[in-house]
């Protein structure tokens, strides 16, 4: 069954076949290609002339073989039905052999083959795969092959709050919580709004408030609300938010009994939806500076709020633009000619009819990149006039003389505690953005492990999860999910237990993580967009939702860097005190502590430690964590110290290391997340669990270290070939834990109608 | 006028007043502070018992001064308007002696105060601001300050485009393609079309097709219009790529003189929308799978094109769910059951009054995360039959006997060549790209400018832009913006030039552009929406659409890290070529490089050098790029090898080292994108705007070496006090940019009606 007849006829010159199949299949013949295959055919003296010219003739570029006759050369190599051979001059020989009768030219004539195949860079093995059916490899069969209990995972992840997690879970699967698309963006905010209702009569809304007002007195569980509802639609979580969390809470935690009696219950209940007017145009990030005016009249007992000028309005007001009939307004207190800071009093916006309040004048913010679902709005306030009992008096009051009261002398000061006191925002929305990478990921990692392309040549095309740059886009990003989720979680458990004296230290916990884990999240779910292909940029695959709604959770409470900013100051004061203790033993001790650093870790041995249990130890990860922490606080401390001994302005010196410090804020945080996720595994006692977070912590530890690597080279703390060491076992991680991938995120545990994306479906 | 009556009896206690007002400005006395001052008061024998019981008393924690009281002290201090004073010891002395008449205690007390200044660590040069009216600092009066012309630089830009780009310019200016907010999906579909409609009109659809198709034979200016266009709505410049680009190219690239004549008048002038049908939902980068059918039907002479299962559907198809009458569909043709590859056909979809043809059925894709102005679909063909003149002939074709015909012999070489023809669509995406960008970083830098917040103590607030965060967020992306305008017109050129010979490299390089471009693209609109706070989320200031309309750009033409690996493969391929020249001298050659990297560039006194001129030295940094590049292709290419020679499948071999080959292409495009620079840098006579250029230059380089210091550090080639001093040197460059960065964002001359934004007007 030839195809050409000279070959019929010549059935010995079958044994070039496979390498002239070979550098034809890219259809180019390089000059370095055609002299060697000349002087191949040249030194074949068992040719015959007629023999000799053919084979040069196949090698002219101008001519090269036409499709239908490549398609026949590879057909009649299929044929052969390959066995051993594993050089093309074994398959040509074995061709030959088929056909030909005298084959005695063979033994001597291989060796020139086969110097031939070796100069041409011809790989013998790979050519042979294109003649063969299947061909596997380690890539192909790579799998999921999970080796912990899913159920035991969740219940870790759920700790002491299973049932009302179950519960929230129950309320947004039901059938009336089902994602729409929406005609507008009156209609999108109108059924947000009939969203939160129902979550309200749930009694979700008044979960954190006294019993009074329905409520369960819980904070913690508050927290497991927004958390678990931010499975579903974002704009709902955050119109929740603002209603139950900002409007409801600064009422809680500003107020004082009259103001809980009065309105707690009505807050709870959706029936009086409120705002938290707090940010102005001209003043977000330092809200120090808020221009807003309260002018307190002790003739009539009032407080006259007033907008002095377009830069003082009331800015992107969550609730403002349709529903809100109520404001925490944030105001400086004027009482006969003088400014007592800052202060929140309750304003009324809307009657309960939602017409506006005389003197009220709102503006409606627009189509925002996400979250259409909250009505943000702008309001001016010209001489609204409001009842002296509105003021939120918990930090400050005017007495029955008229007189400004409170027990913290210095108006910045009673003003961050005020904000101190409302520091749980920053606890919803990292937990609420790490809820939306979870349903990312999950959508990531389903789509990459059912989604197959390219494979090896001839063999089946693998799922892209195999391929090591989508593990990489896509396994530490879950290594780190799992470690917020424990961090949070110690987050909220300090916040539940604060008290006086670490108040500040939580401020700043809370600060970093809100920064550090919206960061996360914001490139995360850019990641699944993008491992997602184009399928990752349609709507109905909840990625585009999930990006643009949480885009802005990096900008609120709080913009990261400032957030970031305050971390660093708040560890460099620590830093401080524990100096100006004046304390010798302080000093030694951290001296002590100095050196030792540099005695074991910087040890030659241990800075080209490249032995996988050393790099796979958990005592390494925190030390090299811990040993960042301090060094990186340390030398900012010894810039700013420096430039200031030098006559530099502190604002300026703190300007120039600005960058640095949001390092130490990052090396701070970091260090929390990794200690308090080796916790967790230290205690988690079944095995296979155990074993699994394991190695997510481990993933977590070193990609943080390899992210940081080039500051570790810099100190010396490790070497060259120790960071490229750590390089190959984060490869070999991710590899690993890939396996695991698709329980992992099932340990999430979010519902099916939360995920929702047709590309995710079961 | 002072407000105690104890004070005002006793003035000499004021000398205590500045260090009192600073301990309780922060409300809080901590212990040591306490302490402290309890020494300093009991070691003043001048002091009166109940002078002393007086000021011990003022140091109770659980009795602050009242708010009132410490606005007096405030207020008493800031009276004395202060000179020369510079710690809180000489304000205290100027205080006592304005009010007291027996001021001979101070002398002898001075050096006590002093101490205990010293020893709370009270900076009594940073305390004294707060009783200050104004505060300079050298973050404050820093400021805009551009050395260059404006003009000048958009001339460099424009370059000899200049006049094609003003006529795109006024036509996007004109009010009927003012923005809109689309009331629906439909409506922004229409409005897409209609502008593409009025381009068309223009004659920018036609301009790179041949004269008788009423074009200008000008490819070059097809591109310029694509980056123009790009200042206004991208879901139009999609649509007009996909009109003109991809379907009217396919048919001038792919086709012969016949179609030409038949279509290319019609698609230029958009009386004949059409699409480009090639991505399947089960392929997308794997396109060499395409499964879509051509069966040729010789008695009839036809083809029937069949989507011969639900994973063939051709999907994501721009043009295709509305407007689209005809595609180029791409097909695995079939003659007597011999299968030969992917050719293109054009088939009809719809006639021309909008009715589908019989056989093709069509989905929409709905909703995408941005680029709604697109309609795209999913097509079924369902045996469909066309004339066998709709075969799309330039590569290969059926003979009159039947016969399947190509110069090329391999189907999968064939495929790759009609591909390698369409890489125009790698350029101008990556130059849409770059013109958002544009817009983003000047929106950014404009709003930044004016943007203040927070300020030294006392002083004004500082414009957001003086900060150096705010600073490291748009420096540097603005200095690749400069960077990459010139790396893609370097690309564009290279494509106009194309020979056979270097085709393949310019596949690479345009492969390579495209995501770099892209993926810098997605994180420099990131920066711009965090950098713009609340106001970048509002849709108003675009950014929206910017992040969202381009975010699919690292995905179609190609997924990123896809064509990163393809530009690495090509990479590899020359690395392979260079020595299977089996040329002795070659390796000699580059062994000798090699070597002489080693001596001169790890040269002790050069890897430690952080010397200003050496650090901001052009050859220094073109040295860098091209020995990373070099060094980190070798090493992967020594990886490949040594995973293969132990038995390694080279598919796994090369999944192993896929996150190195992503490396390998970045580190090959920003060599390019740097030496391009440089020679525009060097090649610029204009003083002012050369000097602006090069430090664009330098801090793209130093920003890029900082980027991959930990490679570097690995390496040996810099050790960690150089990578610190080029750390500070982005720094000082980012500080000293931002002198320029309004004039540069200018340079642009980006049409006001684009920009739009709010926060961005003039």
């Amino acid at each position: 069954m030839l195809h050409s007849d000279f070959l019929q006829e010549n059935p010995k010159l079958l044994i070039f076949l496979p390498i002239y199949y070979t550098l034809w299949a890219d259809s180019v013949l390089t000059p370095t290609e055609i002299k060697e295959m000349e002087t191949l055919v040249n030194k074949q003296n068992w040719l015959k002339k007629k023999e000799k010219t053919w084979l040069l003739q196949q090698l002219d570029p101008q001519n090269p073989p036409k499709p239908k006759e490549l398609k026949a050369w590879r057909k009649e190599i299929k044929s052969l039905q390959l066995n051993s051979e594993t050089s093309l001059t074994e398959i040509g020989v074995s061709l030959a052999t088929k056909y030909a009768s005298d084959i005695s030219f063979i033994p001597k004539t291989i060796q020139s083959f086969e110097k031939t195949e070796e100069l041409l860079g011809l790989l013998g093995k790979e050519a042979r795969y294109s003649f063969q059916a299947g061909h596997q490899t380690i890539t192909t069969s790579h799998h999921a092959e999970q080796n912990f209990e899913v159920k035991e995972m969740t219940k870790i992840l759920d700790g002491r709050q299973v049932d009302l997690i179950k519960r929230v879970k129950t309320v947004i699967s039901d059938p009336s919580f089902a994602f729409q698309e929406f005609e507008s963006l009156t209609a999108q905010r109108e059924q947000t709004l009939l969203w939160c209702q129902e979550l309200a009569k749930q009694g979700f809304g008044a979960w954190a408030f006294p019993k009074f007002a329905n409520g369960k007195d819980d904070m913690e569980g508050y927290f497991t609300i927004m958390e678990t509802l931010s499975y579903h639609d974002l704009s709902m979580v955050i119109k929740f938010g603002v209603q139950f969390g900002l409007w409801g809470m600064s009422v809680f935690f500003l107020g004082t009994e009259k103001h809980h009696q009065k309105y707690l219950k009505d807050v709870g209940s959706l029936k009086l939806p409120g705002c938290f007017a707090m940010t102005e145009t001209g003043h977000g990030s330092n809200v120090r500076g808020l221009e807003t005016t309260a002018t307190y009249n002790h003739q009539s007992k009032t407080f006259t709020i007033h907008t002095p000028n377009p830069d003082a309005r009331k800015e992107y007001i969550g609730n403002a633009a349709m529903h809100g009939q109520m404001a925490t307004v944030f105001a400086k207190l004027i009482i006969d000619g003088e400014d007592f800071g800052v202060n929140a009093f309750i304003v009324p916006l809307r009657d309960s009819k939602g017409n506006l309040i005389s003197g009220v004048r709102i503006e409606d913010c627009g189509r925002k990149m996400g979250l259409n679902g909250v009505d943000n709005g702008v309001i001016y306030f010209d001489q609204v006039k409001i009842p002296k009992e509105n003021m939120l008096d918990r930090f400050s009051s005017v007495n029955e003389t008229g007189e400004f009261e409170s027990p913290i002398s210095s108006d910045n000061r009673r003003f961050f505690t005020m904000l101190g006191t409302l520091v749980g925002g920053r606890i919803g929305i990292p937990r609420s953005a790490l809820s939306a990478s979870k349903t990312g990921l999950t959508i990531a990692i389903r789509h990459g492990e059912k989604r197959k392309q390219f494979g090896p040549e001839g063999g089946e095309e693998v799922p892209i999860l195999n391929y090591r740059m989508h593990q990489r886009r896509l396994m530490p990003p879950l290594a780190t999910t799992y470690a917020l989720h424990f961090a949070l979680r110690y987050l909220t458990q300090r916040f539940l237990d604060r008290s006086e004296e670490d108040a500040q230290e939580i401020e700043a916990l809370a600060a970093g993580l809100k920064a550090y884990t919206t960061w996360f999240t914001t490139a995360t779910l850019q990641e699944c967009r993008e491992a997602c292909g184009g399928k990752g940029y349609l709507s109905e695959n909840r990625i585009d939702a999930l990006k643009n709604d949480t885009d802005v959770y990096t900008t609120f409470e709080g913009d990261n860097v400032v957030l970031m900013q305050l971390v660093a100051k708040n560890r460099l004061t620590e830093f401080r005190q524990e100096f100006s203790d004046i304390n010798m033993f302080t000093i030694f001790n951290y001296v002590a502590n100095q050196a030792k650093t540099t005695i074991t870790e910087k040890n030659p041995l241990i800075v080209r430690s490249t032995d996988q249990t050393h790099l796979l130890d958990m005592d390494f990860h925190l030390s090299a964590f811990k040993y960042r922490e301090r060094a990186i606080l340390s030398s900012a401390a010894q810039r700013i110290k420096r430039h200031i001994d030098q006559g530099m302005d502190s604002f300026d010196a703190f300007n120039v290391v600005q960058h640095h410090l949001v390092n130490v804020g990052q090396a701070y945080i970091e260090r929390v997340i990794l200690e308090e996720f080796q916790k967790v595994v230290m205690e988690t006692k079944d095995q296979g669990t155990q074993k699994a977070l394991e190695q997510l912590c481990q993933l977590f530890a070193l990609h943080t270290i390899e992210k940081n690597r080039g500051w570790y080279l810099e100190q010396g703390y490790m070497e060259g070939i120790k960071t490229k060491a750590i390089r190959k076992e984060v490869n070999q991680l991710c590899w690993d834990v890939r396996k695991n991938a698709l329980a992992l995120t099932d340990a999430f545990d979010i519902p099916e109608s939360c995920i929702a994306a047709p590309i995710a479906k079961r």
